[in-house]
């Protein structure tokens, strides 16, 4: 049994819908549609999340609301309409929407969440009757009658525990179901959002709680490349990889999925497959948690810039017991989330993302650094790169970082920092932004072309 | 000016005393002599200090005195008599060596120190009376009045700040001065020792105090070589290296000199120069703060074993705030120093010392990890070396670690880790202890045969 879920450029009109549909009908393995809101037709186009959240923001400001009202309403009507769907449907997606006017704005901390959920769970209304109207035996399911039950936390809701027990029941309905992403139902009844890219989400939750054979995400990709197609030309795909080498990839750059989202399949051990809705018969990329040797020891290569790194050097700094742990609790009482923490003897980088840093956040750090651990020198660089080869095989083939090396010394790519953990699933390389397009492809050369 | 400090090999024997005299009679502008406790003189010998710790126990214990007292006399008197010193300086020592079994037991944390410190203490004496009857004007000046006033930390002794000042003062002395190393006075005139190895101390602090021009520190050996004698075979000889390099390579494995010693020259800007006092000739290994760029990225490779390892996982793991802090909060708490904490995304290792764990140790921070941090994975690894290659020039040449990591895919030797720090002054590499003399040799063949 597969749990299939859709993302926004998938459901964006009628002609991906029956796309949609033809995919579902050809695998009866597919039982569990997950959906989010319709997404962009073209490139101009609005999403239906976009659009609510400026429905909401209308809302709360008191500004005019039937236009943005209409030009949501008119989107899922066009598609409604060009599908041949009852047209009773529009006459309840209306009146949802208008309703959406009528909440309360005073003590509601979920107002926002109802709004930006009103994309999905409309959308799953309209997919199970289409997919009704079309022979499935389909139908709507809401996240409260799933048993999505979820914490008291608006846009950043979690699974309660005891849900799982509840999401299993949903193996013994009949039929395919029809669930919306992005949101669950709190235990008093509100309705409550995960974090951006939460449908994705909500299909992990149910492959995990189903204990799903497969949990299919169908993007508008043919799954994942070696290296990004902005900087290589016409990469290798990646038919499969791991759950950590894929978490090592999406860190740097590689961003199909949102890698929390992930948790739930990887810890109820469900693979995944990132298939693409406009190329169905492409095998995509399978994500497990492992797998078959490969020859080439590396499976993909990524780069990331915006880093920063604070280097610091004080004499005998290794002497001194809990140097490096000060260092790190002040950046914690700043609230700031550091990667890497890479070490000589008497000195010591923090590399963090660009954006943890404010300008007095600096000031700070540098002033304790300075004053309270005495340090001899301190500077900051900004302007860093991180670039990650990443395979689970790298472990049994001596010389990967040898060959890396090597392709960044002979184009010249001064490495500021490289760091290789005990795990040996990635080594990673600090490197100016500037080099990090030809770093990554003097790597991907290096890897994938020798 | 200079401050000339002679090890105990250096000062073992009349025929090694004399190698001193001539070296302090070539040279007018060292003026600052400090000695050691003569050391062995063959290699089944014992070093005076040994001998000493051996009476203070017997002193304690309330065993016989007299054939140790005699033994510490003896070796002293063999040498004043070899080189005609006049005679009445053995009985000034022998009073002081006997004097020590008059000390109080009770209530005097100084004892161990003033037995201790009475090696270098008669040394001095011996040595200015020698200079004296050849001709040189010297003297002995004990750490009391040449203004080496320390903490009330015995056999841990610290300079005070105000020392500086009264030292500043030798300046204006004539002559030579003869200083015992390793102890120096508190302010209620206690003799008090630094750490084992203070000597090097004794001469570091006089020569910052007095902005020495040099510190010239004289040893058995030709100064540094760029790889351990040991393992590679005649390995070329450093001139020049800075604190920062001597520092990097100290740390695995190099350790002509005691590293905390060099701190005060360190920090007073003295440059230091180690030489031979067989061989005052050979111009030794200097120390300094800056220094010429040079064709060789590298200056030299160290390496040291009994390194081990704590590698743990954790899905997400660099989301989490907080959780590289919390490891080292356990470690600081289990009084655990660390050298290095590689990281991956979801991983983090702890480098440390197989002498910093205990069994309990390692069953309290796996268990921590496990119950409080929630890792996924966790495991040890044993018989870990570390390799350093050191040098300041490595950052402006793009291409070391490349050469490094080629030399050693092409020995088959597995790196477990690597480590790049910003400073740029070492990359440190861990493999295992079977493949650390093979990975030096490797090594010095890449950066100093090819």
């Amino acid at each position: 049994m597969k749990v299939t879920k859709f993302g926004g450029s998938s459901l964006a009109s009628a002609e991906q819908l029956s796309k949609v549909l033809e995919i579902i009908k050809s695998d009866k393995q597919r039982k569990f549609i997950v959906v989010s809101a319709p997404g962009k037709e073209n490139p101009v186009d609005t999403k239906v999340t976009d659009s609510l959240i400026a429905y909401h923001d209308a809302y709360v400001t008191g500004a005019e609301l039937s236009e943005i009202q209409n030009s949501i309403i008119n989107r899922f009507k066009r598609i409604i309409e060009a599908l041949q769907i009852n047209p009773k449907l529009i006459d309840i997606i209306t009146k949802d929407i208008l309703s959406l006017s009528q909440l309360p704005q005073e003590d509601n901390p979920y107002l926002y969440d109802t709004f930006l959920a009103a994309g999905e769970n409309n959308n799953a209304k309209l997919v199970a009757e289409y997919f009704r109207q079309n022979g499935l035996k389909a139908r709507y399911i809401n996240p409260g009658q799933a048993g999505l039950i979820v914490s008291n936390e608006p846009q950043n809701a979690r699974i309660l525990p005891s849900s799982y027990d509840k999401m299993e029941k949903l193996r013994e309905y009949e039929g395919i179901l029809v669930i919306p992403g992005f949101f669950g139902i709190t235990a008093d009844n509100h309705i409550c959002t995960f974090s951006r890219g939460g449908s994705d989400i909500t299909g992990s939750l149910i492959a995990a709680a189903t204990s799903a054979d497969l949990y299919e995400n169908f993007t508008d990709v043919d799954g994942m490349f070696a290296a990004h197609p902005g900087v290589v030309k016409n990469p290798h795909s990646i038919k499969e990889l791991t759950y950590k080498e894929m978490r090592e990839l999406a860190y740097a750059g590689f961003s199909v999925l949102h890698d929390e989202a992930l948790i739930p399949a990887y810890r109820g051990q469900v693979p995944l497959v990132i298939k693409n809705t406009n190329n169905p018969s492409h095998p995509g990329t399978k994500i497990v948690l492992e797998r078959s040797t490969d020859k080439n020891p590396v499976v993909g290569i990524s780069g990331d810039d915006k880093f920063i790194s604070i280097n610091m050097s004080k004499y005998l700094m290794n002497r001194e017991v809990g140097f490096g742990r000060k260092v790190l609790q002040i950046l914690e009482d700043l609230h700031i989330r550091w990667e890497h923490m890479p070490t000589g003897i008497d000195d010591l980088s923090i590399v963090i993302r660009e954006r943890e840093m404010t300008p007095i956040k600096e000031k700070e750090i540098l002033t304790y650094l300075t004053h309270n651990l005495e340090v001899d020198e301190v500077s900051v660089t900004k302007n860093l790169s991180i670039i990650m080869i990443v395979g689970e095989n790298m472990k049994s083939h001596v010389g990967v970082t040898a060959t890396a090396t090597k392709a960044l010394s002979e184009n010249k790519i001064n490495i500021t920092m490289i760091s290789q953990g005990s795990s040996e699933v990635s080594v990673m390389f600090v490197v100016n932004s500037k080099d990090e397009k030809k770093a990554i492809k003097a790597l991907y050369q290096a890897f994938f072309k020798e």
